[in-house]
């Protein structure tokens, strides 16, 4: 096997990518450390050519492509897990499933400074990545053959980060994530019983209470009631929505400043954790759903998750989520 | 908040358990460092009196409590995360649903040699120690409150280990754990749809094949056909069985060699990798169950899991588990 699968386990219904190019040999497994130098940054302007050929960048109308002066800049992964090269099939191989590892997957530079961060960049700078993440979804929804796409973001070595440069990445596939699925059907089970939302009533229930870090008009900041990890943070808008691509730009103002807000608490209490983001947001061959509601999960990386977790899916949290953000917000302050 | 509590995700029905006991502040966070001085092993004979008094230990029957000359020696966990003195109590928060912190938490020290471990002690010391898995299932399914329990091991510091001397831990409690729970659920629409388990038809399907490791009269070890991780390992029982601790001692012949087998060839392949495992067993509350089949799940720790994993639980592989058994298999010739 050479080209990248999407499996199905039979067993729990989980579709798992399966990418032999990322590294065969055992002794290939180890995690890369993450490319700090910034002589050599593949992601500083200047340095261009040392990633794919550009799809976007947001920058002058005069710019050439794949040259400095960009603010943010997209191209395909070079590693990619999923591509539009492989062509869309899906078979059964006896009493599985699997289709080929057709997809796309997109690297965002976040911005051209190397020092700057999510937590740091100008506010403006943050809204035209989050327009930017909405635009890429409503590309690729334009291809019926992609289910659905998930933004997402690892920031250090310990989440997953192999570049230290801040971006962002989008992972497009024909296959809809397990952790979305399930949140599907338990919002669609939670909606017949209750005729509400379940993060419509989570809002409601949680404004202004000992887990609401911050607010605006358009958004809450909360630790969740029952997290999976010490000082897990969620993003959610206030009015309902089902597709963050189909979120008017007005009704994401206030998502930058959220975003910063959260990710400022957990740096300057947790002292720069490496954490991962990722929206979850209905799959694309939804139409508008009332019970999924999209958001954002902000999740630090402080501690290593034992056997118990994995096999179980039972997560043990050491930090109540009131104390999480009764400490967050002093960090605010 | 002081006790631990268990509480419910309402967006995907995920039980977590909320211990803060286990520590506060966020410097408490970093993952302990396995503990491998010999000399001050509490999990070493001589050394009982460095942990909670034993509830069973195998040994002879004139040998005192907590003193050497034990073979498996069992305690409740120094560091509970669910304990009897907790009373059950299951409640309504507003919106949201939570249980006392009730349960049981136990170490088995699975071997006095604090270097042996199950990849190398002898054969009937390891079916010693499943056999005294299953008889303390059978206890605490006594006991009416408790709905699950899990068998579960951790090896290695990114496993998740902070003692090296090889040991097991059991945590029972009033709640089925999320993946157990979902492959219920799944297995049942299998049997639905095809009238058949999905484990029995995973085991007809594998027997002999390419993602098949090992095989005897009760036991094959395969390389699940879609696994999260790289070179996992599942142990699957020939004879259907829903509850590993009804399967009769003679139909669990066979278990220690498979266990033994399936740890050594990662141990060869992987240079002793960190590892986790867990059985996964239908809940207590259930009767013989036609859609759900024991077995064991090893987790070997390579590589870090990114935000994109943690976010969505779509898994992205780098080693199809064809290629991961065929280099298995080498390693057991």
């Amino acid at each position: 096997m050479n080209a990248p699968e999407l499996r199905r386990n039979p067993t729990d219904g989980r579709w798992v990518i399966v990418s032999a190019d990322r590294g065969k040999r055992p002794s290939d497994l180890k995690s890369a450390a993450v490319q700090s130098q910034k002589e050599s940054c593949p992601f500083c302007p200047g340095n261009e050519n040392k990633t794919p050929s550009e799809i976007f960048a947001a920058g002058d109308t005069a710019r050439a492509p794949n040259t400095p002066e960009w603010r943010e800049r997209i191209f395909y992964s070079l590693n990619p897990v999923v591509s539009l090269e492989e062509e869309l099939d899906r078979q059964g191989e006896g009493m599985f499933d699997m289709m080929s590892g057709f997809g796309v997957h997109e690297v965002i530079v976040n911005t051209p400074l190397h020092e700057d961060s999510i937590a740091t960049m100008p506010l403006e700078q943050l809204n035209e990545l989050i327009l930017l993440w909405k635009s890429r979804l409503h590309k690729l929804k334009a291809n019926p053959n992609l289910k659905f796409a998930m933004v997402f973001g690892n920031r250090g070595e310990k989440a997953g980060a192999t570049i230290e440069h801040s971006h962002s990445q989008i992972i497009a596939t024909p296959a809809v994530p397990y952790r979305v699925a399930i949140e599907i059907t338990t919002g669609y089970d939670y909606f017949i019983s209750r005729e509400k939302c379940v993060f419509c009533d989570i809002f409601e229930n949680e404004i202004g209470g000992e887990r609401c870090l911050w607010e605006n008009g358009n958004f809450i900041v909360i630790c969740p009631y029952a997290p999976r990890f010490p000082y897990e943070l969620w993003i959610i808008p206030k009015r309902h929505s089902s597709h963050f691509d189909e979120t008017e730009d007005s009704d994401l103002a206030g998502l930058a400043s959220a975003f910063q807000s959260a990710v400022k608490a957990l740096n300057k209490t947790l002292n720069d954790p490496p954490y991962s983001f990722v929206l979850h947001s209905a799959p694309f061959i939804e139409k508008r759903m009332v019970h999924y509601h999209w958001h954002f999960e902000i999740m630090p990386r402080l501690s290593n998750v034992a056997g118990f977790e994995w096999g179980t899916g039972f997560y043990i949290n050491s930090v109540p989520p009131e104390v999480a953000c009764s400490t967050l917000k002093e960090s605010l302050k």
